[in-house]
């Protein structure tokens, strides 16, 4: 039998390559495929391990990192999985890739060519369970909206709002009618790996959520060498795509079949086999997973009260991002129903801190299609004003906005870089002027942003040293100024 | 020579009993006046310490806590002071006086009488420094205003928006042109008397407030003997009005001059002196003085994350009074500028977590007049909605409102009383519903109080056990469940 390597000869760089391999039929296999590929450029090797995509299929991915001609040599168990080579070549990316986002500047995420992420996300919990038809209503919707990050789970959900049955589920069923934690269902991960590509395609990053506690299959309780197998199947599969983030768990102090050490144990196992590094994360209800470990790469964060950002930054010396501050929306419970102007207010205190907070919009439906969890279309008041947050994060530094003493008076937060940029908000105050304490040296040009109004103006003439802008005497009002140039 | 003592033969409870004697005419009986009677009604004796008000009057005051007849027996180190004796008969007390304030049910207030004192608070630091037009047309605002507590400094101010010279000042100066603190200046104290009482006749608390560090005259750094003399005099002269509270500091952490143990030392020489232990307190900047120090009736603190009133109220057992948590304003500075909705907001977010919240009103005045510092007029759009609050609070159990658990589905702040009583408050979320757990065998009046457009309303029928209530879908809704009459 001759072994036929199926791969692409040409892949652009941060895109998928993709080997597959045709090989024994046999479902141990999707627990361990014995396979994987090393591949070589000049000196520098990448090992990955490969996944069985069920049918005698044996696939192994790369997200090639630079431009030029790479080879690989798999290793296997079975005897034709073993020792196929191959070369091929890396292109210059897509028009508009930028490679995987990376920490960077400390507290700052960038992505792998350099150009900055600033993060700006919201929340579809289980939007690919909801069938095509909400799914691509998602899409179109996230197409329009200024969101540039994803909160969603890789399991079902169990939930308010969320009892329908998916479409696909990750496992098959065994003979016995229940969960076989052995025998993954690769339709599930080829509809998760469109969806996946699909977000990529608008700029949009996965933040995976690999755990969650709202469960009524079981995925939530599985035994440790399932969780772990599940784990390593999952990184195997997806780190090749370039938006994904892992975040090991929405609100894992829920679940209460998980010790402490589980959760290192998680971090440890994606640390060692996602060969893309990709941004790793936990996420808690009440109390945080200590963020400080070598293997979390920034805070994720649920709370409300976003005026400790600037703590956690120093606390951990990571980004922070405040992954749920509440949801818009008007719903019974009380996470889900903060008014738009606090959603906006919540973003913008967080910004001038330093940090990076998320979304979620969770309005009453007849049919039960709140955003948070299924996704659909967005309702909210607060979508357009992110947007003006975003359009002003665009032309923030490259390096990110850190926290900065002694420009504004009267310890209104401020943020930026010292000599070049400065940006701070109101918030529920709504003082007539603002004092800023600029250098003497330089000129800068100061802006009046109202948040809520969605205006920018321009503050005539050229500004240095100390300075007073007149504001509106309304609240949520944010004052840049940045070099003149 | 024959001494005339002056005193009233008939005083109404809770009023004041003042004994005047003529004496040497020597200021150092300023510093000492070696003077003071003991007060005796059956087997009880009241000891206190009388006063200089130059020009050889000697007064010694009493506020009357039982009806029935009461005698005096003075002590002098002058001739004619020693040995005095008289009796008076003590009256029921007038209308609407219910005695002094004190703590009451661990954590809430209390007049003498049992009826239950509702803080809701403002501030006027330096109103009584302004002269009478501004402080009659002050008080001509109180008497139309929800308040019943004011804070206020005995030291005139120094500070932004308050540079004018008072009137009056508590010490006269020496031959050398220096502030003499051995000799107080009886007018200064006579016109705050007449404020005081004034304010007692609105039925208005003084929180009056010792030290501050707005300061330009010296006041502020005193030697210790000029402070603990400071202390004697002012309690001795004002401990008889029935409307003062001792508010050791406003921002005592500002105060560079002045250690812990002399914190330590001012509420000790207090608590010895005042025969009617008005309530004591101290007010910080940034960091707490230890509330749960004896001598400190009940926590009064400078705060803007009042969400926290809960932990405090645990924290030290006593009642929390965030009397600063910014101002309604249009200022710069960040402490006196947020709107009136968030002023409202921060009232209720404190009342439904079991605590007391303060007001203050900084606008932007042509003539500088504005209420924080110096009374006035009030511009602002929060006193009428604090007045629904005060009217909700006058209905509100009388031993106060604790935070109760498991009422309020989804975390809702509730405080309240088991069976009887409960409040809840939105805030900034605006959900459509709200659900209670009643008890199920008692039946509630529901009401929805929507705090900033000043609306109560009935939800029709008698609700018990589990009960959804639905809400406006705006935000700043309160929802009060009383138990049926």
């Amino acid at each position: 039998m001759t072994v036929e390597a199926t791969f692409q000869r040409r892949v652009s760089r941060w895109g998928i390559f993709e080997l597959v391999l045709p090989g024994p039929v046999d479902s141990a296999a999707f627990s361990d495929p014995g396979f994987g590929a090393t591949f070589a450029r000049g000196h520098r090797t990448i090992r990955c391990d490969g996944f069985y995509d069920g049918d005698g299929r044996y696939v192994v991915r790369l997200m090639p990192d630079a431009e030029g001609e790479m080879s690989f040599l798999t290793w296997g168990r079975a005897q034709q999985l073993d020792g196929v080579t191959g070369s091929f070549v890396v292109d210059a990316p897509s028009t508009g890739v930028h490679g995987p986002v990376r920490v960077a500047h400390g507290t700052h995420f960038a992505y792998a060519d350099g150009v900055p992420y600033r993060e700006l996300g919201t929340t579809c919990y289980a939007w690919t369970h909801q069938g095509d038809a909400i799914e691509e209503r998602t899409l179109a919707t996230l197409a329009d909206a200024p969101f540039n990050k994803i909160r969603m789970c890789i399991f079902p959900k169990d939930y308010a709002y969320n009892k329908n049955e998916p479409e696909r589920y990750p496992y098959e069923r065994g003979t016995d009618g229940l969960w076989d934690f052995a025998r993954f269902n690769p339709a599930y991960f080829t509809h998760l790996e469109q969806r996946l590509a699909q977000l990529a395609a608008l700029g949009i990053e996965a933040d995976l959520i690999l755990f969650h506690p709202y469960d009524r299959w079981g995925f939530s309780r599985m035994p440790a060498d399932a969780d772990d197998r599940y784990l390593r199947y999952v990184v195997s599969r997806l780190s090749a795509f370039r938006n994904v983030w892992w975040s090991l768990a929405n609100e894992f102090d829920l679940m209460t079949s998980k010790t402490e050490s589980d959760w290192d144990r998680f971090f440890r196992i994606i640390q060692a086999l996602d060969s893309v590094q990709h941004p790793r994360s936990i996420h808690n209800c009440r109390r945080f997973y200590d963020h400080s470990k070598a293997w979390v790469t920034h805070c994720s964060i649920q709370r409300s009260d976003v005026e400790r950002t600037r703590e956690w930054r120093e606390q951990y010396s990571k980004p922070v991002v405040i992954d749920e501050c509440c949801y818009e929306g008007d719903i019974p419970q009380r996470w889900g129903d903060i008014t738009a102007e606090e959603m906006v207010r919540r973003f913008w205190e967080t910004t001038v801190r330093g940090g990076y907070c998320g979304h979620g919009e969770t309005y009453a439906d007849p049919d039960d299609v709140l955003w948070w969890s299924k996704g659909g279309v967005l309702k909210g008041h607060s979508p357009a004003r992110l947007a003006l947050l975003r359009e002003v994060l665009a032309s923030a530094p490259a390096t990110g906005l850190d926290p900065l003493d002694g420009i504004v008076k009267h310890g209104f937060p401020c943020a930026g870089r010292i000599g070049e940029y400065y940006l701070t908000y109101t918030g529920p105050h709504q003082p007539r002027a603002i004092s800023l304490s600029l250098p003497s040296e330089t000129s800068f040009d100061v802006d009046v942003i109202d948040t809520w109004a969605m205006t920018i103006a321009r503050v005539p003439g050229s500004h240095r040293g100390q300075c007073t802008v007149e504001l509106p005497g309304r609240p949520y009002i944010a004052v840049r100024a940045r070099r003149s140039t």
